[in-house]
């Protein structure tokens, strides 16, 4: 066998596997290709490889004897169990200083438990946050590693080479330990979900709401482009609402409307109330699609469960421009949202998190880059320790304009029937985070009723009768015990 | 030791303990009782239980000497760790046919794993969801029973006995195999927590939207108990309402407004993102519950971020009829979307829940009784397959007849800056469900143009272009390759 020429190597060769390589080949890296159905490798060395620097394995012990070392191996296989087994696989191949880069869609768990158990056969593993779909595979995704630091000299300028760059900076760096990268990959993934979710709502407003034709909302987007939402997702809608059929009809039309949910975004939601932190606006964007999963219910409801007509008789273009404001703070929210909870993360878990190269990782390459997360990259360098992105003078002056254009479109919605679950989830949300004082205290004190689970009052009550911090019981009726709780039997 | 006297045992003498054990004497059984730490045993046989048929054990072999066979011992300690342990220690005492019963709030896979264990062992086990709080314990709760059937012949009659009662029917059936029983008191706690937050929400916009005072809002919540909204929960927010301290001002008011939502109200919300339902009133319920926790956050924020100034000018009557269909409304969706649950739990477990009963079993002792369980108890009598509560005459009557207040009260509070999450989750819920088409048809172009995941056509569209269930992929742009992704690397 020749002697080792792969600069890394990559196995599976679905779509983003592809493209991956041909990205660090353009870049000028040698990589080795392989695939477990192993007629893929000879395919797409005759085909999309032909004449650049790629070369094929067709075994694991090829792919490990073709690489440098020490060897930097990326797997892009599916999450889990193959995960798993390529790395039982990989190991018997491999040298202390060896790098496995897991670049699938792991949960951040399973990223874990893999740095702790390659570290104890000296193997490095990091587990890699990898967006952009397949144009950013192939022209600059952002990456967003994580796992055993050790290994972050050695494939830097790989990874920062291949990734999106945005005025001049790689989206790509080095996030933090152990499940981190896939951790901040997953939270990305929710946004996306939230992201994805509030456009489909403001499409609906405009066209069930508002009456727009798919071509008049196209132009919406199109021109939305071209401020504040400056965003890849708000480019593909504009691209998608003008794309016609050959019929001349808007293909999107066509399209059945079920969508799936089974991934990161659920798994962001469930870590969201794992953490207590209130994520809601993607706990709504997936919500959103398991009511959009049971379509033959929904048509069945339809045609027995009655609705307004909406009527929409006011200024387009004036209600186009607080849809934007709407959409645009709906927006802030969720990402006010996000990095609560990554925030959250990183105290629970113990990882330093650097959210200034986190919001800087998503300004590009990904499904969710925009000029957006360029204002939120400069909030969190200007304050790396921001409580919330809602404290930043730029997102206060944006969300103090753009509430009344919000409060206004979402109440419409309300009255014409059209489901805004994200829009109103957001709005309801910063009504709360800016109430000193919700009405939980009622909760409380229905709480200690039912179940004597006592209360604490409000620091301006603290007394002799009512010490600070001290568990609280009132026998609200006469009728209760004397005894309280020690565990919620409601 | 003398002849074994006890009917049945229990283990752990905390509130729900003690009441349960008093409301067992009371129906003339002679219950035995231990506690881990033994100074309670004592304690508690000196004073509440003085001179009824209740008699202390201070070991588990002396609780399980005293039983009659076979012998049927509850749980009542916190959930986890705790109930494994009593369970190992009871296991050397018990005889083939015994019973162990854990009453607590236990996660429903444990109770899946411990029906098994048990068996294997010729043990027979029951998780029993118990609600009521302390008063629903002494005087008769809901008592949901699930897990090895063989044990309910043995303890029907005690249970039945001291559950409540509803128009002469126990609060009490067999829910199923398994952890069955835990699971529908797990919804039957999230739902609590919905039901909780409507109230806190419509206690809010009273307060701080219409500018009502405690004592009107206590009256307007004692005219609620007398309509459609008559339960547990009402009845209770107006004795809270209308108490005050000793300067004479509404004790609720010095409560501190941050809740915990440590239980099983989240693990709901997990459970119905795992079963992908879309139980998205709940999930509000359980994130208000985080919002309010982050106390400091909130006044920091209130301090900084600005909202509109309520201002109400209308009739204070009509108001409060509209916000009683909008609570009624809201209320109907949250039971069809738990029951949305349940019915695919039944589905995903393999388990055969009878939805009439576990309706009954709400319907009186628990902490959601209300008039409303009755009429769900009635639908699916009426209709045991009922596919959703919207469905049935009555409460398709009656959520038509609501949504016009509901609509306005929602937008009310949207201009008024009261956050709503419950309410207007609620109602974008039924604005998607009663949806035939959901504007997830963008959704799944977008994820088709950036990460070619395909998409599938409507009925209405199939042809031999587009063949029906065929995954499509189009090029959108051109620049796209000619793999779809096998997977979702969004």
């Amino acid at each position: 066998m020749s002697a080792p020429v792969g600069d890394i190597g990559l196995i599976g060769l679905a779509v983003m596997g592809q493209n991956l390589i041909l990205n660090a080949a353009d870049h000028g890296y040698t990589v080795v290709a392989f695939n477990r159905t192993v007629s893929k490798v000879d395919h797409f060395l005759e085909n999309e490889a032909k004449g650049k620097s790629i070369v094929g394995a067709h075994s694991i012990e090829e792919l490990c004897a073709k690489l440098k070392k020490p060897r930097r191996i990326i797997l892009l296989v599916k999450a889990g169990k193959a995960v798993d087994d390529f790395i039982d696989l990989l190991i018997p191949h491999l040298e202390a200083g060896d790098i496995i880069i897991d670049g699938g869609n792991s949960h951040f768990p399973d990223s874990n438990r893999r740095t702790k158990e390659l570290a104890d056969k000296g193997l490095l593993f990091v587990g890699s946050g990898v967006s952009g779909g397949e144009e950013g595979a192939r022209y600059g995704p952002s990456l967003m590693p994580g796992g055993n630091e050790a290994a972050w000299p050695a494939i830097k300028n790989i990874f920062q080479d291949i990734s999106a760059k945005t005025d001049g900076e790689p989206c790509c760096d080095w996030v933090g330990d152990e499940g981190a990268g896939h951790f901040v990959k997953m939270v990305h993934n929710g946004i996306e979900y939230g992201d994805m979710q509030l456009i489909c709502e403001a499409y609906d407003i405009l066209k069930r709401g508002a009456g727009f034709t798919d071509k008049e909302i196209g132009d919406v987007f199109s021109q939305w482009n071209k401020g504040v939402l400056d965003s890849f997702l708000i480019e593909i809608t504009r691209d998608i609402l003008y794309y016609n059929d050959e019929d001349g009809t808007p293909l999107v039309e066509k399209i059945l409307d079920r969508a799936g949910q089974k991934g990161t975004g659920k798994w962001t939601a469930i870590n969201a109330l794992d953490l207590g932190m209130p994520v809601t606006l993607i706990g709504e964007a997936v919500f959103a699609r398991c009511l959009s999963a049971i379509k033959e219910e929904r048509v069945a409801a339809s045609k027995v469960l009655p609705g307004p007509s909406p009527a929409f008789n006011g200024d387009k273009k004036e209600f186009v421009d607080q849809l934007e404001q709407a959409l645009y703070a709906s927006k802030i929210i969720s990402y006010a949202q996000g990095f609560m909870l990554i925030r959250e993360a990183g105290k629970e878990y113990g990882w330093k998190l650097n959210n200034p190269a986190i919001a800087l990782m998503w300004r590009g390459g990904c499904i969710i880059r925009s000029v957006f997360l360029g204002e939120i990259t400069r909030a969190y360098r200007k304050n790396p320790d921001l409580e919330n992105l809602l404290f930043d003078d730029f997102f206060k002056a944006a969300i103090t304009k753009a509430q009344d254009s919000w409060r206004q479109v979402v109440a419409k919605a309300v009255i014409w029937g059209i489901p805004t679950p994200a829009f109103t989830t957001a709005l309801s949300f910063y009504d709360g985070y800016r109430s000193a004082r919700l009405p939980a205290n009622l909760l409380q004190a229905q709480r200690d009723y039912f179940g004597a689970h006592t209360f604490h009052v409000l620091p301006e009550f603290v007394s002799d009768k009512y010490p600070a911090n001290t568990d609280i019981h009132i026998n609200w009726t006469g009728r209760g015990g004397n005894v309280s709780a020690s565990t919620y039997l409601a």
